[in-house]
């Protein structure tokens, strides 16, 4: 069955927009290390970095009818969440379909699949994270649905979920711990700054974290030379 | 047997010059969504697009002997285009053969290969696009076939057939057809300029494409919320 | 058994130094084609070329706790390079361990498996070589070894042996021989240097390299035009 | 957090046992094409066909701590399902686990990550599906869960789902919907049993399935000769 | 444009079938180290060894509703090969087509996809050599083409070439081409039964194909212990 | 330099042979879960193990001329250890070659490359293990080395190491320690033997291996439901 939700529940979007000084690794930790998409999931250009609500879309291989029927859908701060039901890397979304989402407000894009057109994307300053960049295209033949479960390049994700994307990759937060996550990301931040600057002196890991006593306990030798 | 054609067809250079305003994704789309290389092609550096017309080459693995001999054959606008008999990721190509080829007026290079020096090719404004790149060497031991069909990165192209490059990928166009194919790119170029425009303004492709019947037509069906 | 090596051999900072003039097709070239990595190991930014000596980890997947020993055990012109027991994507490194090893004079990173905080890498202009780029965060549970030797990307690696890395990938030489590859390095660009001039002006490579007759006794054939 | 889940849901042993007549394929069918894990799962040996509740393990890479947690969960009919929370080929899981889980009745075994002995495992007749066959070796130090949702190769899956598992691969079915999806395996197979022997006696999909009139619709053409 | 032409030529009969003693390692060889698919092609089952008469399908991604068009072509002593237009594993090929393709005569399928039902297949010995084994299901919307040249797996194939494939792969011989290469491919059989007979006689290949000259001139070098 | 070691020390026979009973999981956990090389490597049929001293070759992608010189170097209870210089799939030993090492004694083969004849190969009980099965012909025109230090699939082997394969993979034990690891081997299947009883017999591993203390001290937590 196919099928539009046309009002589902969204992360706030001043939540959503708390994770922007935060990057995905730090969400990522912040909430367990879980949510993370595989590492497939590159930019097409560097420097971007995206905090915003899933609009989220299921899409059989080589065709992205869907995609127009998910723009309808899509509100100022959302990302696009685009899902296929198997492996493709066609160029599913390229500058057409860019101007559209991004005249309703949308932040970026992640696709488990291939895009196109990344010149004019990068021009337009509209982010991507996609498993490919292929130019080819795509027909308008069979439907599939718009905010629905999906899981994308390994990770579950619901309509409304918050979605961070960066250099590093993309990481999905369920919308009820959005809140809770972003704060968490914040004290990670400021823990880390402290740590970056006793690193920066000169002072180690093995110190700083306590490391010794635990490494020894596990067995670890200390040699001055390699043992013949 | 191991051949050089000397002396065929080639594209003539204005209509291989032709393509250099349209992208790789509309001239695939424009010649009915065929001659794509495979998206593993990508260029090494970013940004640039090419038109010209191929010389083809047919080499063995890890030898990059052929693609001297290829040199001697290329004309002003010519793009060199180098298939290998095996999967193979070794760096055949680098800078002293791009120094020979751009002399000779080559304006870039496909290979389903590796290649290497890439920053020094950066730096010359030479665009090479390939499947890998390597530092690993090859040998001169093995003959191959320059300007002979080849099968390239899954697509198939003759000695003289144009080629378009740009950061989407690699497109081959049958010689036959190129000012045909031209000529269609820039009248959905042109088309697409008006969508663009209206997309902008906040029209939906929905409605911009006539999609809503057809799409309620094959069964899709908007809901409020996600059913239970 | 795990172990620390603290005092291994080390290539004369000076020999590493050496290197620096030189890519890493030129250092592979030089000493027989031999120790390059595979070419999956791919800089996180471009233009940046390190060499210096290895200090080598063996690491098991996910667990990045051997690399906060490791760090103890760099000095001014250290390589860290990280091999792992096992195929791994995980982001084992980021800008905390980055800066850490910065702090005490290690010129850069080459590890087979992921890496992380990559926007902040490229801004300190601490330069990493990798098999991926991941979020994914890591334990500290299991030990591994520093200063072993170890097979990183397909290339043997003893503690001290010199590593060069550049846009085209990572090559290591053993440390007897470093100084002597060096100089052939040196050797072998000097004498690239007049053929590109020879080969910029137009001089085929086929004369200038004498490959004519050689390429007619394998057996290549002329022709006009395609055979029917 | 690590957690155990002792009382989960389970389908009902009867409607599990009921797919035993049908293939993966049928059943993906019968749930309109959703639940199928990705084709890299494959098993160890062919032949077997499988059908059971789902135990579900979320583990990382290299470490199979959580497995000898897990078999403690296992009741007779179930399906142990292992999901990695990174991509991992290491072997899990061999013959002494084999015989643990096969003592409590658990009819197979689906793990997104390596698994060895294989050649044991074959002769006990315990099947296994897995994206890898590895002899390397893992430790217990890491934990994860029991029992919780994960995503194994690509399919979300909830314990106390149904799990088939074929030479075709591994499909999931939810546990809420098990009854009915067996019921219109049932009937999908019925169906084809018909369609089979009126194929094997000459007749033609494109008639049987009445395909020529939207297949021409669609602009399908006829001609005696390849065109020019 | 999508066009089935009805009545290409055809290898004949007794040519095909003159393939049968010879593998395809040896018939590849015979013609000159071509036409051969890429390694991926692999079979469902070992031990069949199949050639006929190549009738092409060109076909969309997850969507098989060409193959029902291409049953109608097909003939006794026919392979149906199947190229997809971009990279895709879904089974598009199962118990019912081939059911439907082995009433016709059909003795085999090569399809760079995915195949499913291969248990039954195995039962029914109805040789398939696929990329892939999933029971992913397709649609039936999109047109493609039967009986024009394309490219599988990277070997180009016209409709009416002959085509073998046994454990070791598939190789297509150009149907002008396949009564020399047959005779080619029985003379070296013939010339391998001897060579075979004399090496299982402890005679050493470096002395039957006399080659310590070209290895001694090649600058090989025998030494009693490894250089220190 | 190329160059073949004539006399390189060999591991005893009788001490290769005393791993006939191991598996390659059994002697890679005996080792300290080392020397394994990497999952890619399969055999080509089910149900061989060998073990023996490895002659080694390190050899060009393509090119399988050193494959007949490294014949000559080995005596009966041999295996040989082909490693190449580039990734690749090639075809580079057969049925020819398989008759002639069969006839010195050679108990198997190991190539990270491509094996052909893999039908005769089966039949004549000669075990491969291979990175790929292809029909695909090499040439004989660059010279390697054999009977030196390689690194095959990811692990460094020396000449005269012992060489050990089964269903699980292959796995290389310095010679110097094989004595050791074959008796190590020996005390992990007698004590595996005990578990194994005590297992099948309903005893957890949980309990058996006395793991509870030591789950709870890390943490893991047991619920009777999965928390909202």
């Amino acid at each position: 069955m196919s099928i539009v939700v046309t009002n589902p529940p969204r992360v706030a979007r001043e939540t959503a927009e708390a994770f922007a000084p935060y990057g995905v690794a730090t969400v990522h930790e912040a909430q367990g290390r879980t949510g993370l998409m595989g590492s497939r999931m590159r930019p097409i250009y560097s420097g971007a970095r995206i905090a915003g609500s899933a609009v989220t879309v299921s899409i059989p291989p080589a065709d992205n009818w869907m995609l127009h029927v998910a723009v309808e859908q899509c509100r100022p701060g959302d990302v696009l969440v685009v899902a296929c039901t198997t492996d493709n890397t066609d160029g599913m979304f390229g500058e057409l379909l860019a101007t559209s989402v991004q005249a309703r407000g949308v932040v970026g894009l992640v696709i488990d699949a291939g895009c196109r057109d990344v010149k004019a994307l990068a021009e337009m300053r509209f982010p991507v994270w996609s498993r490919a960049i292929s130019a080819k295209g795509t027909v308008k033949a069979t439907l599939g649905s718009v905010n629905v479960p999906v899981v994308c390049a390994g990770a579950q994700i619901m309509p409304g979920d918050a979605v961070v994307a960066d250099d590093d990759g993309v990481v999905v937060v369920p919308r009820a711990q959005a809140a809770e996550v972003a704060a968490l990301s914040e004290k990670r931040v400021a823990n880390e700054e402290e740590k970056r600057a006793r690193l920066a002196a000169g002072e180690l890991g093995l110190d700083m974290y306590r490391m010794r006593e635990a490494l020894e306990a596990a067995g670890l030798t200390y040699v001055d030379e390699l043992p013949g």
